[in-house]
């Protein structure tokens, strides 16, 4: 909280939170990257289990952006805890540049490590041709891969890129237990059908009691709305484009 | 004022004025953006509050501009103070480049908190389909937000993107009052009224006296002139495109 | 291992181990190409002499990459050894920028040194017209060219680029004994026959008793799909492009 | 003079000279821009009164230039005085980028101040439509300006850009009197007639006997020539355009 | 040597050469620029006086690679001394990027300096449009010039750019005596005939024995080759073109 006695990790990028309340709290991250599935999933578990704001990551290496929600300005990459449950989460409304992956995880882990993670979860999309929605899954360790193998499709082979892979990694470096969590996806829109089956698995893991009926309707929602847009697409290219009169400033 | 006793703060990004009277002053910025809501709106703020010159910004990272008024020479991010009103303003005429808008917000920051600031507002565009000739608003917390809710209309969800995002995630961050005020346009060209809509609600909140008569005046000029210009450039398409006969130099 | 008791180099690139059980090992190095041939002959090497994982190379200059086997998480540049033929091998999923090369090749050999390395092979591809499935050999002195010239093209006049040449001239200027393995190729597809015939090379120099019968099966594997994939775009040229009906996001 | 005991002045950019022997001279710069005002007026003044070779301005930032007078290097920002009266020109025949226009002018200002500058002129062109041949002036404070205001034309709104823009406001800051010359050229090709009108008001300011004739003459020749060369291009455009036959190489 | 003692200059641009015997040699320079002139004509040099190599010169801004002569790896930037003829070489196979030029020839005279240069050669190409094979000559002062005028055509107005550029000035700066040798070259192809043109002056400034007949044969090879590429290229465009069938790799 903004003025609040606050501990500050990190140069380039930092972390500035309010002392934390949980002991040894699993630590869910979610960015955005294709499908959004990171960032949606993330928010649905931020607003369902009511998680408290209680801090923010920010760098000189980030895009200037202010979030607004109710008129209230927030950051762009926020922090919040669920005493209830012991989970902190993570969330972006931005992209992270695969330039500055790398610091963005070392600071992360960093700071988790300083407050005593248990275990880390990293969610992502991933792109397949299916439309099963199925949910990938990777782990740092044999033991964090027992935990989820009945839950997920076990990801065997292949890469994870951008900050879900260097969080991955760094875990894996730190041995700090960590589970991937990849929401199959077959188009490039927000699919919040992809984190819904995320939030499920999750449900399971961790004994959480989310429900993911409005991410449903929300998936259904933008479904319509871009079936809507191909066909002004359509209707548009049959007519003629209208000419720009004016010169663009700035 | 140049030569007199100064100081400086920031590295890359430099702060440099004579000593300031103001105690506990309000700082108003008007930086370019969209319909250059932000700086036309400042400079009549500082033009028809009849404020003094105090000093500039400067920084390796701008484009090097001289500005003149008048055959003077003057620097393109300038602040004034009004001891009338309690009133600084920092006009940029040169956009920030969001590659150091963190830089450029810390240190205005930094330098805002030296000066012990009251709060800030931070004038900006906001580029919409509807010609409403609205104001945006937006708080860094409840209080603010009270006293503006009245005279704006909330923005209630979305992003303020460039310099004006990171100077009020900053105030966000160190706990500073702030507002945005968002003057809509629908036009990428300079918009004296969105400016004059902007300085209207500064004029309740803050109770000033400014007349916009003049805004509105530049206004129907800028759309005549572009009137005019689109005119023209459908009478030049219709002739022949005259051909360059010489190489370009440097 | 990670967790374990690990020894560190390196600034800005990274070479973090355990500690090791070798006393004078050869280290083979296989970064990918042309032709992949240096990382398909290395990890055909850690594949058939069952080589132990020891520790991987990290910087802030690669790319943001985790990489999976059987879901379990690992770095994209990873080391092995082999107590057994006292080898060492450097492996690398993923290209080395040529403006890192001179780092990586520092770094690398700084840490080389420190483990009393008693010789360097590097191994990578090499591009010709010919399909004979040569391998063209170099060294940095001439006992090394010596043990070599039997049973490579020696590789007269030229230049080697990229982190192959680099570890070369690094080898050169720090008088550590090195050759350089390139195995001939002539397309920029995956080339596990090159790969092939440079793994015979180093079964005679190094008295090694690697099978390379699954490495041929891999090339056929990989010339029928790449013939398939060659019919699929002749027909669908034949067909009409289908369009893309929705914007794309990020 | 090289060899010579030599101060020098700045880090990233440089300045060397030889001892100076002016006590409080005036500085005239010209750097090349639009028309090549700046450095074809410094060069003239130099030529006319007889300057001599002091110094140089060097950097790693500056393209690697060697400039040829009669077969004898020199450097691409050369620094001259002339004792009788009292005048230091700085000439440039390299351009100076945008990014590193605020380093040149603080370590130039620097250097100006370290020698007792009594004031500063920046030579440079300003592009109009009109062919009057004007010159126009702006300064950094009104006792300057009421200096120039007789004999240019003064430039009442607007901005300088580049070198010349970063040596005015810093002046401006620094309190240090400047005059800035903006010879009014049309074409962007070497204009020797804007910079005889420029070199026209410093005779009457600083009451100088510089001869333009043969600045009148080159630009006639210009002119012949740049007529030539449009004959020319139309000619080869009416026949066929040859083909290159060789690859290039570097 | 690499191996036996060593000293070593710069530090992002670094120069490695074992001790050296010679107190007050001549430094010939080729770098490769127009018609490769500089490092074709330093490379003859080497050979026919039977130079010894000495040292390198590398840097993490040097492009990766190693260079290969009978199949022993070598260092891109090479040093070679003639005890008897009192001369050192510095030649490079790979050309040297404008932005690091100024950085290298620092160093380079740096370390020239420490080992008390008598006196610089920088070699390279000018392109012309003729084709008389002149050599162009330029120099650091009166006295060098005096040498060279009556064998070359001196190099009256212009600019010499690139590595050659700044060694010059460099030179000029520092007061060692210094000449440029540019030949003439009309095509952007190796020409070994400018750089015996090249070799010739050498011959009389510096009494030395070199036989240039080989590079005339290069030379003839060279054009043979040039002619045999044109025909055929001619010859494909006349036939269709082969559609390339696979997507390409990395």
């Amino acid at each position: 909280m903004p003025g609040d006695e606050q501990s500050q990790f990190g140069d380039n990028v930092k972390i500035i939170t309010k002392p934390l309340s949980l002991e040894n709290p699993v630590i869910v991250e979610g960015f955005p990257g294709i499908g959004l599935v990171g960032n949606i999933a993330s928010q649905h578990l931020i607003d369902e289990l009511d998680m408290e704001y209680i801090g923010s990551m920010e760098s000189k290496y980030f895009p200037p952006i202010a979030v607004l929600f109710n008129g209230i300005i927030n950051m762009p990459v926020r922090i919040y805890e669920s005493k209830e449950y012991n989970i902190i989460t993570v969330i972006s409304d931005i992209p992270i540049h695969p330039t500055i992956s790398y610091e963005v995880s070392k600071v992360l882990m960093d700071w988790a490590q300083s407050i005593n993670v248990k275990e880390i979860v990293s969610i992502a999309g991933i792109a397949t041709m299916s439309s099963d929605e199925k949910v990938f899954g990777a782990a740092t360790n044999d033991d964090m891969l027992n935990r989820i193998k009945d839950h997920v499709e076990i990801f065997q082979v292949g890469t994870i890129s951008g900050i879900s892979g260097s969080v991955m990694t760094e875990c894996f470096m730190r041995n700090v237990p960590a589970i991937s969590m990849l929401g199959e996806t077959n188009s490039p829109n927000p699919d919040p059908r992809a984190a819904a089956s995320v939030i499920k698995v999750l449900n399971i893991i961790y004994d959480l009691p989310i429900d993911t009926d409005n991410l449903m309707e929300q998936a259904e929602q933008i479904e319509i709305e871009l079936q809507k847009l191909a066909e002004q697409v359509k209707t548009s290219e049959e007519g003629e484009q209208p000419r720009r009169e004016f010169p663009m400033y700035g």
